[in-house]
C-alpha cells in the first residue's frame, strides 16, 4: 500500500512594517509550503526578503499569497475590481515575490489567494478569471491552490494551470463539502485535540465528518494551518508530529 | 568618422488609478528608453502592463524607475529609508515590473532612481549602495541609470554593474558639471529653442555651456527629456527630429 | 408664484498630490455646493485646505465627500466594508475637513457619498445605516445628498438627519425614476444642448424624460454637475447661466 | 510646602487594521494623558474612536500624536515634507481625531509629534513652523507636547501657544540635557527598577543623572511612558503607583 502523502501550508510574513502577526521563524520549522504575503494586504519588501531566505534554508516552498490592495483591511474585504485591474495586481505581486525567491536562491511555486479574494473566487467566475489571467501573465504556469469545487481551480484547469485543493482542520464543513461561514456557530474549530484528529482523518482519508455528522469527501493534497492566533504555532507544531506519527509523509505538493 | 549615437530616455507610467500625468502613448512614439514607474511614487499594475505593450510594440527599451515608497508626495520627498528597507523595495519594484516586461515579450533592461532619490543617491554613499544592493538582488546585472558624477554610479560601478549617464537638456549646469538646483534662478531651461539645441550640445560633443557661459563636459549616453509639461511631447519630438537631422544615430545605449 | 430655487453641487479637490482631476478654481466660479473629497478615495490635506478658502471667499457651501478607502480606485469599487469601520471612517472624513472648513471661517454643511458608496447606499441597508451613523459620530446632524428613494436618505430621515435629494441632467433615467446603469447604452447624455435643457426642466419641473419617453419625477433640490471630463466647466457655466436666464434662483439649499 | 504635580503620558492606539501594538485598555488604566495616533503612522478609524471611547471613560486626556505620512515606515524615517502640506497635514490629523474625541464627550486637549517628526522638530525650524502651524489652523490653540530646548517648543511659544515638557525615564541623556541618541551605547536604560527610581527624580527633582553622572535640570511636566516592548505595561503601573506611594500627585498637565 502506497504511503499517504500530505502538504502543509501556512500564511506567512503578514507583518507591515512595525507590527508582525505570524511567527515566520517558527511555522518556517512545521510547514512544507509557505504562502508569503505580497504586500497588497500585508507583507512589505523586506520581510518578502527574510520570509523567502528562511524558507529557502529550511526546504519549505515558497508560493505567492496574492490579495486585494487593502492593507487597512487587510484583504478581507470584497472588492468589486474590475478583471483587468485585478489580473495585473495577481501578476505584479507574484513578480515582486519572485525577485526574493530567486535571490534565495529557489523559485515562486505556487499562487494562493488570500482573504476575500479567496472567498470570491470560489463562486464569482469573473475573478477567478482575473486570477488566472494574472498567474498566467506572471508566466511560468504556476500552480493554484484552492478550494475543492472552487470556480477558481475550474478556471485553472480549463486554462492549463496545475491545480491543488487545501482543506481545513480548524473549520466545519457543510454536508456538501464547502466550509460552514464563519458566522455561524461551530464554523470554527477550537479545541487543539479536535484540530488534530481531523488532520489525520482528511490526510488519511480525505474526509472528514460534517456539522451534521455525516462523513464529507474534500479530498486535500495540502492542509492549511494558522499561525495568527496564541497557541496556533504549538498546534501546528503537534498535528506535523502526529501526521508523521501515523506515518504520513509530510512533503510539499509535488 | 563613427556616427554620434544617442538614448533618449523619459519618465512614463506616472499615472495612479483614475489620475494620469504623462502622455505614454506618445512619449513611447519618441524616446529609446522608458523608465516605467513600478508603484512606489507612481503607475499602477494596470498601467504598467500597458506600458510595457506598447514599449514592446515599438521597440522602446524597458526602464524600472525606482523610488521611495511615497504616493502621497510622488516619490519627491527625500526619505532616511534604512538600507535594508530601500534594497529590498529597489528589488521588489524591479521585480514587478519585470513581470509585465516579460508578459510583453521583453525584459526590464535598466535601473534609474526617481525624483528624491535620485538626488539623494548622487552623494550619500549609504543610500547608493542601497540603491545598487536592490538591484543586485533583483538579479541580472542591470546597468543603472545616473548623473555622472554621482555616489550611485561610482558604487554600481565598483559593484560590478553596468552604468549609463545621462545628462538633461533643460537644465542648467554649475561650471563643476552639476545641475543647479531647482531653487536657483535659471535652474530650468524654458525656452524649447535653447532645449534643441542643448540637446544637439550634448550629443554631438558632450558638453554644454554651464551658467556662466563655460563648457563643461557632462558625457552623457542618454538625454533625459519631460513628459509632464504642456508642450513637452512636441519638444521631444523636435529634439529627436532634430538630432536625426543632424545624423545622430538615436538608439537605445547598448 | 414663488421662484424656482435650485442648488449646484459639484465634486472638487479630487487630485492627490501630483495628480489633479478637476478645475476647482473655475468650478467654484459656478456651482454653489462644493463636494470635497476627504483623502480616501482622493484629495490631500493641502489641496482640502486650498478648496476650503477658496469655496469660502466665494461663498460656496461645503460638504464632505465621503467615500471608502481606496485611492488606488477612486472609490469606485464597492468593499464589504464592516459597518463599524465604514461609520468611523466616514466620521474621520467630515472631521478632517471640517478643520480646513473652520480654518477659512466656515463650516461643513452637508455629506455626500461618492463613487461606489454612493451607489451602494442606494439599496445597502447597511451601509447606509453606517455612513448614518458615522455623520452622527461627526456631530452637528448634517444634512446626506443623495439620490431619491435610495436607503441612504429613508435612513437619514429616520435617524432625524435633513435630506436633500439630487438629480443628473447629464445621466438617463427609468420609468422608475432610478439612474440607467453605465453599463447600458444610452446612460450618459454626451449631447451639451440636451443636458442644459434637461437641467432647465429638472429645475422648473422636478420631472424629466425617461430613457422610453415617459415624464418622471424626480423633486430634486440639487442638480449634480461633472468637473472631470473636457469641456466640463464650459457646460457647466453655460447650464448656470440658462437656469438663470431662465429666472430660477441658483442657490445652496437651505 | 505645594505638592509634586506631573503627568503621564504614553503613546495609544498605534495598532493598524488587522495589526495591534500597544495594550491602549492597560495603559489607559496607568497613564494620565494618551497620545492617540491618526492614521499618518498608525491608528485606523475605528481604533481612534474605540481609544477615545475609553479615555473619554477613565478620564484620560487625548492628544493628537501627529506623525508624517508613512505607515509603512511607522513614522520614523524623517521626510523632507514641504511646509505647507505638513501644516496641512497636521491639521487634518487632529480633525479627525477631535471626532472621535468629542463624540466620547470631550475634547483633543494637546499636540504631540511622532517619532522622525518628533526628532526632526527639536532642531529644524522650518518643519517646527510647520507643525504649529497646523496646530494653528486646527483651532483651538491647544497646548504642544515636546522636548525641553526644542525648535518646536520655542516656535510654539513665539506663536502664543502653551506648551508642555516631557521627559524620558528610559532613556540616556547628555550632559547638556538632550536624549542620547539610540545608536549609542547606554541610549535606553533597560533595568525597571532604574527607571522607576529615574521617574522619581524627575517627578520630584525635575533634574536626572546624565550619561557621565552629573546632574542635568530636564524640568518636565510630563513623563513618557512606552507602551510598546514587553513588560512595558506592568512597568508603567510600577512608575505610577510608586509615583503615589511618594506623595507625587499624577495628574493631567493644566
Amino acid at each position: 500500500m502506497s504511503q499517504v502523502v500530505i502538504d502543509l501550508n501556512a500564511d506567512l510574513g503578514e507583518g507591515f512594517g512595525r507590527w508582525r502577526l505570524t511567527d515566520d521563524e517558527q511555522l518556517l520549522s512545521v510547514v512544507t509550503s509557505a504562502n508569503v504575503a505580497c504586500g497588497f494586504h500585508a507583507g512589505d519588501a523586506a520581510t518578502m526578503r527574510r520570509v523567502c531566505e528562511l524558507a529557502a534554508q529550511r526546504g519549505v516552498r515558497i508560493g505567492a499569497q496574492v490579495s486585494y490592495r487593502d492593507l487597512a483591511g487587510f484583504g478581507r474585504r470584497a472588492m468589486d475590481v474590475p478583471t483587468d485591474e485585478l489580473s495585473a495586481e495577481v501578476a505584479y505581486q507574484i513578480g515582486a515575490l519572485e525577485v526574493f525567491a530567486r535571490a534565495a536562491g529557489t523559485r515562486v511555486a505556487y499562487v494562493k489567494p488570500h482573504g476575500a479574494l479567496y472567498n470570491r473566487v470560489v463562486r464569482d467566475e469573473e475573478q477567478a478569471g482575473a486570477v488566472v489571467e494574472g498567474v498566467l501573465l506572471a508566466g511560468g504556469r504556476l500552480p493554484v491552490l484552492g478550494l475543492p469545487g472552487s470556480r477558481l481551480l475550474d478556471v485553472a484547469e480549463k486554462a492549463g494551470l496545475p491545480t491543488v485543493t487545501e482543506a481545513f482542520a480548524d473549520r466545519a464543513y457543510t454536508d456538501e463539502g464547502t466550509l460552514v461561514p464563519r458566522t455561524r456557530a461551530g464554523a470554527v474549530i477550537t479545541s487543539g485535540d479536535e484540530v488534530v484528529a481531523r488532520s489525520l482523518d482528511l490526510a488519511a482519508n480525505g474526509s472528514v465528518a460534517s456539522l451534521t455528522g455525516r462523513r464529507v469527501d474534500v479530498g486535500a493534497r495540502s492542509l492549511c494551518l494558522h499561525g495568527d492566533t496564541p497557541g496556533a504555532v504549538e498546534l501546528a507544531r503537534e498535528v506535523r508530529a502526529r501526521l508523521e506519527a501515523d506515518g504520513v509523509d509530510v512533503r510539499a505538493f509535488a
